[in-house]
This record gives structure tokens, sequence and C-alpha cells, in this order.
């Protein structure tokens, strides 16, 4: 393998066997970055299935940059187990590729506790990070992006973890949104501060006490309002939002068929909201975030949706090239040291 | 006052001082309820400003039926303290007569902490219940509702609390929606047991060993789906559900409105987007629900949006009512007992 990563190229692996249209999707979003940026791509999963698909669209690949895995991580499969047993499965060499330095990130649409799991124990957390996170951006009215940490890592957070979120994403907008230091809210049920529980009460003393740019409280409706670029919550919180929040394109696209289907004059005014919606949330669509990042890693990793489209893992590598060439983890290391 | 309650006459004390827009939207929500249906009404308030309210829109109703309180809690007032010390305002006086057995029900659109603190230790709980719960409708793609409970009554749950929750719900959907014997989900990160911590396994576990409909884990994507008949929450994470969930019109329509900037075809396709969304979303019309009511308290208590419109205000009377015909609170006190 000739993928020894060096400051000059960037090294990219991608779990080709992850999500739920594996290795087709996986495959060909990975090539369709490689024709749009320059850096080395690694794919990782069974060999002959890569081949397949790279020929069915007559797409030409250097083989040595195939590697071959033979066991294999299901969707549902619980993460720790996986990561214990598996030693032969994607998730878990693309993880040891960065921890090695052969690869800069490590990119996977596959089972995200496992992919979370094989980054803090293969890949290792950066030095004075107690808990990595991972940061969702949700579509503002200011068609900027609130982005929410923790979206769903590891649940039951203490107060030095929430605290350890907003210091990591609040670099990571800083140097991949260059938005100067953005200002953070912490999610309660009431904008007072005696509102909440303990855990929010000593977060908020712990934020106001930093550096931070430290808004205060903010609430559920803040979120889509864009008042401040960034919301700590806990993973549990965070994971039930973002699915949440996610599953809402769904409903309207359900209303609106039944409602279409009442008269002929609804179904002519659904057609062009329709139209209409499409355009207006095309801020919405999932596929063009380019994944989840799980901050606080000693290496890039970043995770997708498990029904991610050919899109959207293009997107997902491009967003880790940019992330290398911003040198994301090198900033994120400096603030920490 | 010839207000005391019997079994053939329904008695509703209004808050005619709550919410953003009172007196003006809760006495008029409140005749107009009375228009409707039969019962009892007793407004509290400002007796000048609510009969100002009455003379302008030419209302006759009974001076004897407004009950004159003098003091005033804010909608952002801390709950404990203005119970404790505003003894002669709606929210305590409101509370008091459903104590006393004068009213049947008390409907409020004010401070919503200071509502369920005077319905918890002016009216009481029903015996058996540990803490009440607010249930709150979120609309599904089955054109029916999915009912949250905890929806932001209380923070930091036990185990028998949220299991409290689900048999109070339980009952309450099978009385006023009639569905016989609810699916009831735990929200949770994951579908699978070992998902989530400490507090939703050992829900999982008195759910489980219950008589009631328990269907298992939701998550966030379950709710607009309609999985299950009632997810079951702590108050932190429902109260932040909510008021997300009702962030997401306006967002809409900020990001419609943004797109129809962008040319003129987008301003023609925007406007019938318009209306075939709210024709759409008309269930989605929180002024239709009738309030989110309190359960577990020893009479009816009904919370309303501190924006709440006049339709917003009747027809949260109007539910009180039908829950009082449903005898909503006798049946709940059997199944406790």
């Amino acid at each position: 393998m000739n993928s020894q990563k060096s400051n000059s190229n960037c090294v990219i692996a991608v779990d080709a066997m992850g999500g739920d249209f594996a290795p087709q999707n996986t495959v060909l979003g990975a090539i369709d970055a490689l024709e749009t940026e320059s850096f080395t791509l690694l794919l990782l999963g069974d060999k002959e299935k890569i081949k397949n698909v790279l020929n069915a669209e007559n797409k030409s690949f250097p083989v040595d940059q195939i590697i071959h895995t033979t066991d294999n991580i299901t969707m549902s499969e619980s993460p720790s187990g996986a990561i214990r047993k598996k030693r032969n499965s994607s998730i878990v060499i693309g993880s040891k590729l960065v921890k090695e330095n052969q690869a800069h990130a490590f990119v996977s649409a596959g089972n995200t506790g496992a992919v979370s799991v094989a980054a803090v124990f293969e890949i290792g957390r950066i030095k004075g990070v107690e808990r990595p996170t991972i940061t969702a951006p949700f579509p503002n009215s200011k068609n900027t992006f609130t982005f929410l940490s923790d979206a769903g890592a590891f649940v039951d957070s203490k107060p030095s973890h929430l605290f350890g979120f907003a210091r990591l994403s609040s670099k990571f907008v800083e140097v991949m949104y260059e938005i100067n230091n953005p200002s953070i809210g912490l999610l309660n049920v009431g904008e007072e501060d005696e509102k909440g529980y303990k855990l929010t009460s000593e977060t908020s003393t712990l934020l106001r006490n930093s550096n931070l740019n430290f808004f205060g409280n903010v609430e559920g409706k803040d979120i889509l309002k864009g008042k401040t670029d960034i919301v700590i919550c806990d993973g549990f919180i965070g994971n039930i939002l973002l699915k949440f929040a996610e599953s809402f394109i769904p409903f309207l696209k359900d209303t609106v068929r039944s409602y279409s289907k009442e008269s002929i004059a609804n179904k002519i005014q659904a057609g062009f909201a329709k139209g209409a919606l499409k355009g207006a949330l095309k801020n919405v669509n999932y596929e063009l975030y380019g994944g989840l990042p799980l901050l606080g890693i000693n290496g890039i990793s970043i995770i997708g949706h498990g029904s991610s489209s050919r899109l959207a893992i293009k997107n997902m590598v491009l967003k880790a090239k940019e992330m290398h060439d911003k040198k994301l983890v090198e900033k994120i290391t400096e603030i920490l040291g």
C-alpha cells in the first residue's frame, strides 16, 4: 500500500460496506469526490464487491488502494461487542489506519455507535478531551445553520462533558464555517438560569466562567430560529431532536399528499407546493451536510446517515478533505493544549 | 356567587388574566364557548377590565360570575414564589375554586409553571399519583395524534414517575379519544432495550411488567410517524420537543418567504404553496388542540399557550367541558384506586 500520509497529500479511508446502500453508493460517492478534489482514496471492504461496483460503472481505480476486509458490522449490532469481536471489519480497519497515520480521515455511513466506539478506542481522543461529540447542523430561519452538540454520540453527560462539547463545537464552527467566536446556547426548558436541573445549572456556571461566547439558556423553539450559532445538550436529547427534525419533511410530504387527495383543486395547489417546498427546503437536505463529524478524536472521523445517497457520501468525503485542509484537528489540539 | 357545582351542571373557571392577549382573548374565547355549549362560566380577574371587554363587544354576562382578583402573576415569574406570594391572583383563586368544589375545571393561558404548581398544591393530586403530567398531542402521518407525556410539567423524572405518566396518559387517551388500550412507546435513542440510560431501562422494566399496552422503545423519528399512540419521556426533553415542534411552521414560513423573493416564478409557486400548506397543516394548528391538560390532578386543569388566540381559548374551555362530561378525573381515580 502506497498510502502513507504526508503533509502534502490527504489520505481518506472510506468504509465501502457502511450504510443501507453499500457498496454501491459508498464506492460511487467516494469516486465522485475523487473526481472533484485531489486526494488519495482508500476503499475498505469486500474487494470483489467493490471491484464489481467499479467495473459496472467503468471506473478505473488502483487495486492497491482497495483494502480487503472480511468481517461485517451490521447496522443494528451492539457497538462495543462488534468492535471487540469483528477486528477485520471496515470500521475497525478504517479507524486503525487513522491511528497509525496511514490515513487522515475515516468516513463511514455504517453503524453510528460502532463508528463512534471505534473512533474513541482505536483512533483515540485528543489530549484534554473527556468525551468526543457529534455536532449536527440544523437549518435555521437566518438561512445559516445552528449546530447542535451533542447530537447523539454518548448519553448521560456530566457538566464537564457538556462544557467540553461547547469548546469542541465552538472551534469546529470557527474553523469550518469561519464564524469568529460563535455564540453558544445551553438547551433548557426556559430562559431563566434557575430552570432545568442540576446538569444544566452546573454547565451554565462552567460556560459563564469560560472565555467562550456563552449566550445563556435557549429553548427548543430557538434552534430553528438561529438564536445562537451553537446549542449544547446531552447526547440523549440531541439524538432524539435530530431524528425528530429529520422526520419532519417526510411528515410534511405525507400531509400534503393526503391533502392533495381531497379534491382536484387541492391536487393542483399541492403540485405547486411540492416545487416550492423542494426549492425552499434545499438547505434542509441532509445529503448536502456532508455527514456528522465526531469532534475530539485525534484524526478526522465522519459519520453518515445509514440511508446515505451517492451524493451524501460524496459530500461526506469532501467534508473530510476540507477538515484536513483547514487543519481542524490540529487547531482543536492547540486550544486544548 | 351561585356557582356551587352539582352533578348536573358543569362549572368552568377561566383565568381572564392569563396569556399575552388577556383579558381580550380570554374573555371573548370563553364567551364563545358558552355560546356553543351549556355550562356555568366563571371569569377570574380584574372585574373592571373584564367588564370593559364584555361591554365593547356588547356581550351580556352575569356580574356575580365575575370573580375579582387583585394580584397578577406575570409570564416570566418564578412559579413557586408567585403562588406563595400572590394569593389573590386568578391562578391561585381558580385552583382554589376547583379544590373547594365550586368549579369542576380551571382553564388558564397564564404562566405554565405557576398553573402547574397551583394545581399540585392548591387542587392537589389524585390519590396514588406521584407526579402529574402534561400530555401534548403531536399530529402524525396517520392523520391522528401521538400524545407526548410528559410535555414539560416537571423535569428530572424517576422511573416511577415515567411509569405514572404512562398510566395517566393511557387512561386520558382511552377516555377522551376512544382508543382502547392505546399503545405506549418509551422515547429512547434506539429501538434496542440496552440503549439509553438507567432511567429508560428501569422504566422499560416497569412498563413491561404492567398491564399497559407497552410497545417498547421508540425514537425521535417515530413521533410524527405515529408508531405508537403515546410516547413517554421526561418533562425536560418533552418540553424541548414540544417547543421545537411548534417552531417548525414559523421556520417553514420564513423559508418559503426567502425562496419566494428569489424570482417571480418562485413567488408564484410559493403563493400556491402557502394555500396548500395552510390546508394540509390544518391539524397542526395548536389553536384546535384545546390546550394541554394537566393529568393526575384531582380536578380538571387545562394549560394554554401564552399566545392563545380567542379560538384557542374557546377550544380549551370546550375541552374542559368534554373532560367533565366524560368523567375523566373520576375514571383516572378509579384505575389508581
